[in-house]
């Protein structure tokens, strides 16, 4: 069932800061910043050829990734992002094998467009886990 | 400079458990169990098309990841592996960038017997960052 990596999504105090290591110390290619308000994060991509990380900085203390946070000043790995070819029956398998799914169980459209459902960490090995319909 | 992901490491307290709930719940194909002594863990490879999942369970109290279970005894996402080209031009750059690189600064052979280094989490955005020369 399970496809690939996504992403990596780390949460960041400051994204002009994580940016800048990225970009100028470790020397990664980044996307332009995009807010994305749906979601309550600014987000910019890092490119690593197979997968890439997302780094997500809260557009607001409303933001779902404020409490992170607020726990994680420093900021920190948030969750990951792996493909599904079809994310109703992962979440039919998912809730059959006693997986929690996060929210109302239904899909919601991710921050690329796509349908997503996030899974409990304390049932996947202490990860927040998104899954994304590829 | 930054490659690709080679891996995401998780620690787990129960490799067992977690080999389960990626092999039975979330459907993933996985590698047998190697213990690795001189790293001070037991390991094991989810395999994901793209890039892996490191599940790692510590071999003993003495363990590098003991003390991070002991914060996070559920388990949680431990470090990012990045690939570079060449460790000691990778090495020499993060230094002249101000990174703070662990350990004496020389690489060592790391979990896939290939040079690694590590670096402190405090310069990356709160993540702890393994290089591997590829």
């Amino acid at each position: 069932m399970l496809g690939r990596l996504n992403h990596v999504a780390i949460a960041v105090p400051d994204l002009a800061a994580a940016s800048a290591v990225y970009r100028d110390t470790l020397g990664a290619k980044l996307s332009k910043p995009q807010a994305l308000p749906d979601h309550g994060v600014t987000v910019v991509f890092v490119d690593l050829g197979n997968t890439k990380v997302e780094l997500l900085e809260p557009l607001d203390a409303a933001s779902p990734i404020s409490g992170f946070l607020a726990k994680n000043p420093a900021g920190g790995m948030h969750h990951l992002c792996y493909e599904v070819d079809d994310i109703l029956a992962a979440r039919d398998r998912l809730k059959a094998k006693g997986a929690r799914v996060l929210g109302d169980g239904e899909p919601k459209i991710g921050a690329h467009g796509k349908p997503v459902l996030f899974l409990h960490p304390k049932d996947f090995a202490g990860t927040l886990v998104e899954l994304e319909q590829a």
